[in-house]
């Protein structure tokens, strides 16, 4: 139900969001995403079209998350590079339904609006804090609180 | 989210089961949900071949549903033509991972989930049923209850 390109942008501002703020270059976020680079770099490219991302030429320069991964949530992400269309008229044109959805539609748009929520409610900082055997693009999980 | 496909499968199945158990033609239910012919007999083709719906040659034939409406679920409708890929494992291959997901894996995985939940629970009847201004399919609403 979601495209490749958003698994792609997800993995991509995830790996950005831990290394938040240094920046990254595409090679590196290629090799750790696993996406084959000419596809990471066209969702790259929608990322920073949208705000996402910020790409900084020459030295020490890179690709950045605008945002801090506090603030910034998966629906921002999804929404950058293919958005999630609610139903807001009649898909059939029907003139006397107009933007009064029948309950057909009604429960197609309540599944789009139930996933839109979801994803407005995690911040990249929530999904890197939580605890887990499984870290997001690695297969250890870094070690945390050392001095403790 | 959804494709094109599973809107005009929703289309179909919610005009037999408005039909139910009487059977239609292609032609009919191409007319009334708005669907071009060619492609409308795609979907049924695949609903047919996940037993969704069947069909009957000859006089007094058509296509008809296999299952009553208030027996039929939206997501039987959406799974026989487009089914929602549940994440399973680590979409990246981490061998780590494997069944346990990441918690970025795990969000997406979350709201397909949501979205499968919802639309297991509603029936083709429960949706020709709702009170509603917009009735499905059609301009008009069909009157109730003559005899009341």
């Amino acid at each position: 139900m979601f495209s490749q390109t958003v698994e792609y942008a997800l993995r991509a501002v995830c790996h950005l969001a831990i290394q938040s703020p240094k920046s990254c270059t595409t090679e590196e976020i290629a090799k750790v995403t696993k996406v084959p680079t000419a596809y990471l770099s066209k969702v790259l490219q929608g990322l920073a079209r949208n705000g996402i991302v910020k790409s900084q030429r020459g030295i020490g320069g890179g690709i950045s998350l605008v945002k801090t991964p506090d603030e910034l949530t998966i629906l921002e992400v999804v929404d950058a590079v293919d958005p999630i269309q609610r139903i807001t008229t009649c898909p059939l044109g029907l003139k006397s339904h107009g933007e009064n959805l029948c309950p057909l539609h009604k429960r197609v748009d309540d599944a789009l609006a139930g996933v839109q929520e979801a994803f407005s409610k995690t911040t990249l900082a929530e999904v890197l804090a939580e605890p887990t055997t499984s870290f997001p693009l690695s297969e250890s999980v870094p070690s945390q609180d050392v001095d403790e």
